[in-house]
């Protein structure tokens, strides 16, 4: 049986925008741009964050950030996730509260930069202790039909740019489906949204492909791994941190993956080269 | 005469580093990645934050970084920052203390998401007060010259992906020289690293060009306006909200700028176009 669903809205905003630019012929173009908006989060009528984001799947991204940050354990504990673009505000309401929440978010504080906002040294304890399943295998003619997949994808990217993406997609012998895609100005906020899907939608990563457009940086990893993720695939290069958590996890990470090429970095014993026979005349 | 000059340590890391990698030939290569590193900032021997860095210039990335976060007002109120990479850790300690500090982190804690970490209230509310240069012009072969500097410009994403770079140029009749390239692993930490070395150096930006490879977020172009540089360039798009504020500050932003195409977005009375004077037979 499915866990109890929150109540939620549904509440996408519109992708893009159209401003007026001028290019290099002179000419006024109306040039496409991915939006963007403050959206600020309570938690039992406690402000906590305010998260900027495209506003594709706005409610799905709250349920990820609170699944990524650790401050709920199971989507049971949510009974409401009401968004309101009129206040720029989310009102989660949960069944029984959060235990010590002032004090999670007051350690929040230690660190930040780009691409972080979760306390490091805690999640760094617990992916020690993740362990990724073993029995399942990436074929290559699997991840070259993946990247398939992902290039025919329509994008607000292709329209407008600046934004980051995200698929969960399926892991079949030589075929990969997309189940979800996500795209969001922050990196971290197309994850979240995928996590917070998966959550409600009762899908299990563990024998997933995740996809991602930006780097595989050591945050990127240890999401990917909280999600039970074994397999991680993206367009871009990565980082050292990112490599070293990947190889700690045994997680199998492919990075600069377009169309027929792609770099194989760790967890490559779950990783299928596809054998080309010669015929001999 | 210049501010007193606080105590540095000169501690940059290693930038790139090799893993092995295996690509779709079945080959196993030596492959460069971009370094990643944890970086504590303590402030008078309080911890504040944890910075993942590139490490080129973890000294200026604190400078700047506590200027931009509104942490120090001059530079003058720094004594000196020592980064110890044997601890992962940088000490800065400041003059006669920095009054209200736990106050201030833990307002910080009200935003975040990839490349937040500020207090977007308290930054909204200073823009309105910014007034950037008017008598200052950009010449369209001045912009083309600047992008053929960053395009020749020997980088570490050209080796090994995965980080942002921003520059800082000077805006001379149709030339452009790069006063500082630097490229992290957070786009934040790039602009924070030329915020410190805008201050370290006296240097003024009220007539320069900050470039990045990075998207004009909201959070790029309040910082392009609070070091008073009037024109902000990117080989990549833009977000609504960097729209909105850079319509608001009236900076000149110009966006999808590599080799000779560009949009110009807003200020665009700063921007003067070549005119092509064809001769008639």
């Amino acid at each position: 049986m499915n866990p109890p669903r929150p109540e939620i809205t549904n509440a996408s905003r519109p992708l893009t925008y159209e401003v007026e630019a001028i290019n290099e012929c002179g000419e006024a173009l109306a040039s496409p741009i991915a939006g963007e908006h403050p959206l600020t989060l309570y938690i039992d009528k406690r402000e906590v964050v305010t998260l900027m984001t495209l506003g594709q799947a706005p409610e799905a991204l709250v349920i990820g950030y609170l699944r990524n940050q650790r401050l709920v354990k199971r989507i049971e504990e949510i009974a409401a996730v009401q968004v309101d673009w009129e206040t720029d505000s989310v009102a989660v309401t949960t069944r029984s509260g959060i235990k010590g929440l002032a004090k999670k978010m007051q350690k929040r504080t230690v660190t930040t930069g780009c691409g972080q906002g979760t306390v490091f040294g805690d999640l760094m304890a617990e992916i020690e202790s993740i362990r990724l399943r073993e029995d399942v295998r990436l074929e290559e003619e699997t991840l070259y039909a993946l990247l398939d997949a992902v290039r025919r994808h329509e994008t607000i990217y292709k329209a407008a740019g600046a934004v980051h993406g995200c698929a969960l997609a399926t892991n079949e012998a030589g075929a990969s489906r997309i189940l979800t895609f996500v795209e969001d100005v922050g990196r971290h906020n197309a994850v979240d949204t995928i996590a917070g899907q998966m959550w409600l939608e009762s899908i299990d990563g563990s024998d997933k492909i995740f996809y991602t457009t930006g780097r595989l940086t050591s945050e990127m990893v240890i999401k990917a791994a909280q999600m039970r993720i074994p397999f991680l695939v993206s367009r871009s290069g990565l980082t050292k941190m990112g490599h070293d958590i990947a190889s700690r996890t045994g997680i199998t990470m492919i990075g600069r993956a377009v169309n027929k090429h792609y770099l194989l970095y760790t967890g490559k014993h779950r990783f299928v080269k596809t054998v080309m026979h010669t015929m001999v005349a």
